[in-house]
């Protein structure tokens, strides 16, 4: 597959900073690509805090169901990511191949299994390989170093065209700490979760218990406000680490996800999050266009939040973007198909600043010119007015593309 | 858009014999298409029994509410259906427009509004100009003639390749009747209604409480089990009409769903109706191969729906099928996404007769090559075994191709 890098690829990346206390290595194990890394090494000097969210489907892989038991521990001392395989529905030898990878880091660095965290993306159903990351895993943790962030986030893509990098700062206290987060995504994108895989590490000092709520918080109106195709994955993994190195700098130890102290580190974990997310979003498979779908006056945001995914999960919707068709007869359609309050006769339809209907009908005064003109861009801003009550949200997504057909056609060969 | 006929398209065409009581004639009205017939109108001698299933969408059209509101009356003396305009999400005029062209069709025939129904399919959100369809109407009323379904069936298609007509017979005592249908779909195809207009009309004598319940048994596992792209049309109409002719010849009057007598007239119903929903997904836009999902083991019937309708819709399985990839993988993703009860270590997943996928892994026989085999295929069998309970259900949908994105970012240009 050589569809080059997404049109809605950013222009530039942040620098990202050294977070102490963690340090990484990339490979290329060759598990199913050639002449690119493939397993990326996360260490973490000391014991971190972790949290973590997941995937909500009733068939999770085995890295899921291995994260899953060793979460409440709450202790993270590796992570080790595959891309090519992802380790899901390969029934005992998945838990094999979990278990060796697994073994192999906590004796290469000298943890215990408990606090080794595993994800592996890729294609389903075929059995994973663990010796080939295990024969690179004494190479990988004699190479770990702080500053490789974007190196990290390449090793994790699958169909991902660009790296997915953020970065913010925050002041704990009079603290100041970082928090770096990468991602990779690209198909079977969808809410709960749409990650599909995101690490993101903090030098703060943060109780597992309280980081965990924080992540919690902060994953709906990011990861699980993007949709590039409606379908789950079995492997999403969204995990957050605290080094605790900052107490080093007199940052006083967050216990509760409510303190005061804490606030504007959620703020910025949160931003941190969403920029990762759209990151996602931006990079869906075939994608040309990024839309960006806003519900208000909605009975309430949850059957905002529902309409909003009912417009971005919408094929009609999705092709209609691809051709630049201002077709909002389409979004009238998926407004109706969401199943939640709606009153035809209330309904108003904006795209971008030009508002096409209004009161159930065409906006009287609706420019096809202008609309096109919205349609024309790379980002489409679409709104909807319910105008029954104050509930809203905000989802994005990508067009539908005969690219994302072409990518997916053709993915295993 | 010169797609040309859809390579699922049936073969030959079925007789469609003449039903005492019925007649039709088809007129160009020049509403959107050119050089094509796109206005059908259906006049019953005498008033016939009515029964109908509608869009269960919050922003149904005008032509929805219309007859809606006449059903319960349970007569009918005539429909009129246009193409290349919906008449759906226009406000006041679109109320005018359904009262201007039933009060034409009521003044011609000599009938009451109450016993005319109405059906549009097309664009969304465009005026229609009814001026258009009353300046045929009478001319349509001088031409109507019994022998004329294929005609019918075409005069209501949009984006779809070949028009869609079924015909069964039945015996209710001893008395043969005789059930024609028409419908037309394409786009905008999904359950609850998957329609998208369909009219089917019995000589049968048949109460309207029991004609009801007869059509809202029969589309289960018809209509509402066949899905092209998950979204759900404003428009949604299915109307199944009984002249009640065969009395004539001696049919006692059905007043009762359950009697003993209407059984195999109920067989003979759903078969029809499966038959044309089958024909409406095999014309789904830009469709190449058709899919039969089935799932059994099941918690439930309606589990086992809901998990098959995720497979069909899921478009990384459509996009596989397109590609003709046995990608078994993305059944799981699908299944495990559906929300429903399933056990990955159960699961057993065959394309055609090929176990892929048995107790949560790769079929240890699995053979690429004979999964191949079935992938390229025009109709390609998937099941899906959960080993739960007995719980099952069939559901149709097409792939997904890059011809249904051509198709569909360019439709209203």
């Amino acid at each position: 597959m050589s569809h080059g890098v997404s049109p809605l690829a950013p222009t530039s990346y942040p620098a990202m900073p050294v977070i102490d206390g963690v340090a990484m290595a990339t490979a290329e194990a060759g598990i199913k690509y050639k002449n690119r890394t493939d397993v990326l090494l996360m260490v973490f000097d000391r014991p971190a805090s972790v949290a973590g969210v997941f995937t909500r489907s009733k068939c999770p892989s085995a890295p899921v169901d291995f994260c899953r038991a060793n979460l409440p521990h709450g202790v993270a001392r590796a992570v080790v990511v595959n891309s090519g395989n992802a380790n899901a529905f390969t029934g005992r030898k998945g838990v094999e191949a979990t278990t060796k990878t697994a073994r192999a880091a906590a004796a290469t660095i000298g943890a215990k299994e408990s606090e080794v965290f595993l994800a592996s993306t890729g294609v389903i159903g075929e059995p994973l390989n663990a010796d080939k990351i295990e024969a690179v895993m004494a190479d990988l943790a004699s190479r770990v170093t702080g500053d490789f962030w974007v190196e990290a986030a390449k090793a994790i893509m699958t169909t991902d065209t660009y790296p997915k990098v953020a970065t913010r700062t925050a002041k704990i206290g009079a603290v100041t700490v970082t928090i770096n987060g990468i991602a990779k995504g690209a198909g079977m994108i969808a809410p709960d979760m749409a990650t599909m895989l995101s690490f993101v590490v903090t030098d703060a000092d943060i109780a597992p218990s309280a980081l965990q709520t924080l992540l919690a918080r902060g994953v709906g109106p990011s990861f699980n406000s993007v949709t590039v195709d409606s379908d789950t994955s079995t492997s999403d993994t969204l995990l957050l680490f605290a080094t605790g190195a900052a107490a080093a700098r007199g940052q006083a130890r967050i216990e509760n996800a409510d303190a005061a102290d804490v606030a504007a580190f959620a703020l910025a974990l949160n931003d941190l999050l969403k920029d990762l997310a759209k990151q996602v979003a931006r990079d869906g498979e075939g994608a040309r266009k990024m839309l960006e779908v806003t519900v208000t006056g909605a009975d309430s945001d949850e059957s905002a939040k529902r309409i909003a995914l009912s417009i971005a999960n919408s094929p009609l919707v999705k092709t209609a973007v691809a051709g630049e068709d201002a077709n909002w007869g389409r979004v009238v359609m998926a407004v109706g198909k969401a199943g939640e309050p709606a009153d035809r006769d209330r309904l108003a339809i904006w795209f971008g600043d030009v508002r096409v209907a209004v009161e159930g009908a065409r906006d009287p005064d609706y420019s096809e010119e202008a609309a096109s003109t919205v349609m024309k861009k790379q980002d489409i801003p679409v709104r909807v007015d319910l105008g029954l009550g104050s509930g809203s949200a905000t989802v994005w997504t990508c067009d539908l593309t005969k690219e994302y057909v072409e990518i997916n056609g053709d993915y295993r060969s």
